[in-house]
């Protein structure tokens, strides 16, 4: 395990060395905030917060799986990713907060639910292992391309910590891939779950390509989400041509959540993790 | 994050180099059981069951904290904490089970309640957080000198493991005493749950240092549990000493997880960890 990210870590990490690829922590994040070296614009810092709550509340539904998935090589799996993306979610958190004098905690325990930017796919309940991974699925077909495009964003900073997140993002992708493809290829009913999984997760899809007004403020610094629909649809259709799985049916709900207008869900997922926080608010421990 | 433990790894990685320190995959500890190098006797894979049964359940418990620790750097911490479990786990069950022809996933899922040979103190509820870092800091003053020896065992695959482990291990207990410190040291509700956590898990200190027949049969390939009690007392004394926290009035519970007694918590961990892989069995995804 990569224990740096707590309890000291690298003294050797410079926080002014924003280079793309750099591992940035959140703590370099939050010390070039401090330096006046990289503050993100409002803007720019809401865009950075809608990516920062897709990751956490994915995180947070991916953490449950900790030894309750079928397999224990499986736990450790989805365990990894659950990590990686509170990984990224602490640093576009981090950056976002930077702006508004916030930290990457009160950002995650301090909103209520309509000021969460997260799309209505990441706090879709894990259902059964198959509807996880459905979600998986969607989620790093989206993030790899989000990502890397990022990764050239004009704002050094979301283009660092893209840099990054894109790289494990694309282990979440391979990892998904060979899921779909042997739940769909297993037994009548590993295929059966497979395609429930799908039918519960695909009406999501259309949410996370819709551009809005903040998408044309941050220009160049951001990914226009409709530009990268293309790549998922190519992407997600050459697996599912493969397992022989038609999403074709599936109906799109109604979004809404980079408005804050979210699904019954969300209520109780920041519940849980927002109840200890609360309870000590500024407590120093 | 570490993802070499899923879906492929490192091919250069070979089961027959079981030098200690060497970084053994489950994977690896099945393949020396199957090329016959590496299978433990009866009495080692019970022992080898036991040290399984204790990282798996705790495993589980620390789990649940992704995503609902009081700060967002710590929810990676003992999201790692648990994954660094889950993998001792995975290593000490593959071997145990090497000797009976069952894999890790039959060990894990599709035993009952009595045959799990766990100590109470890894079952306990996680509480608030205190409740959880005074587990922890138990926990890990025990696993810190059991890995240790047992790094220098007779057994050349539990060394390997435990050489392996005890260097995550290490980390475990860093991370504990500095929470302890915090705590105690923290805000006077802080400090107060503090010594309710260590009064809730320190009754269960006892069990971990009894020894019993199975000791005596595996000699010098085990570590005898009651050798370890002096050193456990002086590192948790020292840090309490410094916390100014007491312990000395605390009960100790009766044990008996070795035999497969257990509290009533154990019941509802395997309900949760199982439930998948019993619908299932040997579905093959």
């Amino acid at each position: 395990m990569d224990h740096s990210s707590s309890l000291g870590g690298d003294a050797s990490a410079s926080a002014t060395r924003i280079t793309p690829g750099f591992a940035l922590r959140p703590e370099d994040i939050a010390l070039a905030a401090e330096q006046g070296t990289a503050t993100p614009g409002g803007d720019v810092a809401d865009y950075a917060l809608r990516l920062g709550d897709d990751a956490l509340i994915l995180a947070q539904r991916l953490g449950h799986w900790i030894s309750r998935a079928p397999e224990l090589e499986e736990d450790v799996a989805l365990g990894n990713i659950a990590l990686d993306q509170l990984g990224h979610a602490r640093s576009f958190l981090t950056y976002a907060g930077s702006a508004w004098g916030k930290s990457e905690d009160e950002l995650a325990y301090f909103r209520h639910e309509p000021e969460f930017r997260s799309a209505h796919l990441f706090e879709q309940p894990n259902g059964d292992f198959a509807a996880t991974i459905a979600r998986q699925f969607i989620a790093a077909n989206y993030q790899f391309p989000l990502y890397r495009e990022l990764s050239k964003s004009t704002d050094p900073m979301l283009a660092a910590i893209a840099a990054k997140a894109v790289k494990e993002v694309d282990y979440h992708l391979d990892h998904s891939t060979q899921w779909v493809l042997r739940l769909a290829g297993g037994t009548e009913e590993s295929r059966r779950r497979m395609e429930a999984g799908l039918a519960l997760m695909w009406p999501f899809v259309g949410e996370l390509f819709e551009d809005d007004p903040l998408i044309a403020k941050v220009g160049d610094a951001g990914v226009v989400p409709s530009s990268l629909k293309e790549e998922f649809d190519r992407s997600t259709g050459a697996v599912l041509a493969e397992a022989e799985l038609d999403v074709s049916g599936h109906p799109m709900a109604t979004g809404g959540g980079r408005l804050g207008r979210h699904s019954e869900y969300l209520g109780f997922i920041l519940a849980e993790m927002q109840v200890l926080a609360r309870e000590f608010p500024g407590a120093g421990w």
